[in-house]
C-alpha cells in the first residue's frame, strides 16, 4: 500500500456516524438520503498554504478552519450542516501532521453531528478542498439578494478580531497574552455560527458570512440585493481585546476591512426585529444592529457618530498576504 | 474587482440549467431539490499539475478530464449525474486558458445534463477539485464490496488505450498518426460510462472504475468484497490501435498496469448474464468477460491461454509519472 493511500486511513470512519449515510468513506462515492421535505444546500472552499493560512499555521488549525470556513457558508444560508468531502493535497507523509489534522477536522465534525463521507487524498502542495452539505427546508434559505430598504442590518459576535490576530502572527502587531490568546484564537479556530444561521433564518431577509471583511461582505448584499446601506461605525461590535490591543480608531478600521471573522451580517425588517433577540437567546451568540439598508442600488455609506466617515478602500484580504 | 473574482464570470451561468437548482452559482451555498425516492451520490477527486496530468495539457483536457474522472465515479455506483461544484487553483490569471478550460468542463456538462452549481476559485498552483453528484435510486448502489465467488467478470471499451497515450506524449512510445490521435485522445477526453453505469445497475454485483489499472482496481473489489479472481488475460479487451502500435504483448501489460481508462469493471452472476447484453445495447457501449470471481480472498490469478500467467509488480501508475 502506498503512501498516499494510508493517509486515508486517517479519516477512515469519518467521524460522527449518521443515520442518512448509507454508504459513506471507501466505495467510489458516498450514497446518502435526504428527509423529505428538505432542500440540500452545498458550498465549496479551498485553502491553500501561504494564500489563505501562514505556511507555519498547526495541522489542527488548518483542518479546523476549513471545517469552519464550509460550515459557516452554510449557516450564511440558514442550513443545518450534515457531510462534508474532503480532499487534501500534501507534498510529503507526516504522521504526527496527520494526526494532529484529524483532531482538528473532526472537532467541528462531532460537535455539530456532522460524517465525513468521502474524499481524495493527493500528493502537491499543501491544499484542501472541503464541500459541504446541509440540509434546509424549501423557500428558507437565506440568500444575498433578499435584503429591503428600510431592513436593519446586524451581526453576530465581535468584528476585526481574526485580522488582528493574522497581525499578531505575522509580527506586525504587538499584544499582551491575554489579547494575543483571545485574537490569534479567533484567527486560528473560528466559530461558524451554525445555530445563529438556522434560528434567524424565518426572520432574517438576506444573510452572508463575512470572510472577506464587513464592506467587502455587505457589499456583496448590496450589488445582490441592488440597494444602498448606512452603517454606523460606531456600532459595531468590537472585542475588548481588539480596542485594548489596537485602540478604538483601528479597532474600527480592522472590523470593516479585516477578513475571516465567520460572522453573520444579515438583515432584518422592522416588523421581525422583535422576534430577533428571542430566537438568538438559546444560542448564546449575540447579534448588533449596525445600521440600515436604503434604497440607493450599491450606495454604501459610513458614518461615525452621525458624522460622514470614509469607506476603507481595501474590501477584503483575501490572497494578499 | 479582483482577477480571481473575475474567474468566476467565465462559468458564471453554470451551463446546462436544470430544474431542481433552486439556487446556483453567486451564493454563500447552491440549494438543490431531490425527487422523491432516490438517494445522493457523492464523490470528490481532486487533478494537480504535474501529478495527474501533464504541465502542458491542454485547457480544455484538463477540465474535460476532471469531470469525466468525477462523471466516472458517479457511474461505478450505477448513479445519473446532476451538479458539480468546482474549485480551480490557478497560479496566474490567463484569459485565453480560461476560455478553452470552460470549453471543457461545458461540453461534458451539457452533454449529460449536468449543471455546475458553485466552487471557488483561488490563487496558487494549478489544481482542481471537483465534487460531482447524481441520484440512485434506494438500494440500487453499485458497490465494491458486493462480489460474488461464480459472478462474471466483465470490463467496458478497451484497456490501456490511456496509459499507452500518456507515454506518446511524453516520448516514450512511438506511433503513427492515426495510433497517435485515438491512443492520445483516450488520455486527454475519456468517456465516463454513465449510460453503461445506470444501464447495468440491476444487473451487476460489484463496480469500480478502472482509473489506477485493472489489476489494482480489481484488487479494491477483490479486498472489499472478500474473494478472489481469475482474469484470462488474452480475453482483455484491447483496442486495434494499442495493439498495432506495442504489440499484443505490451498491449496486455497496458490493460492491467496503465489507469486513466475509466472503463467500468464489474461483476455479474450467472443469472444475469443473459440479461447483460440487452441491457448495455442501448448504450453503446460494449462489455468483455474477461474472467471470473473465485473464493479465495484476495487472490488474484491471471491466465494466458489457460496457462497461469504473473501478476504484473506494478498496480496503478497515479502519482508516478
Amino acid at each position: 500500500m502506498k503512501e498516499f493511500d494510508l493517509i486515508g486511513r486517517y479519516f477512515a470512519d469519518g467521524g460522527h456516524q449518521r443515520k442518512d449515510v448509507i454508504i459513506g468513506i471507501g466505495d467510489d462515492c458516498a450514497v446518502t438520503s435526504l428527509a423529505p421535505n428538505q432542500q440540500l444546500a452545498i458550498t465549496t472552499d479551498t485553502l491553500i498554504s501561504g494564500v489563505h493560512f501562514l505556511e507555519d499555521t498547526p495541522a489542527r488549525s488548518v483542518a479546523y478552519k476549513a471545517v469552519a470556513v464550509n460550515l459557516s457558508d452554510l449557516a450564511a444560508m440558514g442550513a443545518e450542516p450534515a457531510w462534508i468531502s474532503l480532499s487534501l493535497s500534501l507534498p510529503e507523509f507526516n504522521d504526527a501532521w496527520l494526526e494532529e489534522f484529524a483532531a482538528g477536522l473532526y472537532e467541528l465534525t462531532q460537535y455539530y453531528s456532522v460524517q465525513l463521507i468521502g474524499g481524495d487524498t493527493v500528493k502537491g502542495p499543501l491544499s484542501l478542498t472541503i464541500t459541504a452539505q446541509g440540509f434546509i427546508p424549501p423557500n428558507n434559505a437565506l440568500t444575498r439578494s433578499a435584503a429591503k430598504p428600510g431592513d436593519w442590518i446586524y451581526a453576530t459576535g465581535s468584528l476585526g478580531d481574526a485580522g488582528a490576530g493574522l497581525d499578531i502572527l505575522q509580527g506586525k502587531l504587538n499584544a499582551d497574552f491575554t489579547q494575543r490568546d483571545f485574537l490569534v484564537n479567533k484567527h486560528l479556530f473560528p466559530s461558524p455560527r451554525v445555530a445563529a444561521g438556522t434560528a434567524i433564518r424565518r426572520i432574517a431577509n438576506a444573510c452572508i458570512d463575512v470572510s472577506d471583511g464587513l464592506v467587502a461582505d455587505l457589499q456583496h448584499i448590496l450589488r445582490a440585493s441592488k440597494c444602498g446601506a448606512m452603517v454606523h461605525v460606531d456600532k459595531l461590535p468590537l472585542s475588548e481585546a481588539l480596542v485594548s490591543c489596537v485602540g478604538r480608531e483601528q479597532a474600527i478600521q480592522y472590523a470593516l476591512t479585516a477578513g475571516d471573522d465567520y460572522e453573520l451580517l444579515f438583515t432584518v425588517n422592522e416588523e421581525h426585529k422583535g422576534i430577533l433577540e428571542t430566537s438568538l437567546s438559546s444560542t448564546n451568540v449575540k447579534a448588533t444592529c449596525i445600521g440600515q439598508i436604503t434604497g440607493q442600488a450599491n450606495k454604501l455609506e459610513l458614518k461615525l457618530n452621525d458624522v460622514p466617515f470614509a469607506v476603507p478602500e481595501k474590501g477584503g484580504y483575501l490572497h494578499e498576504f
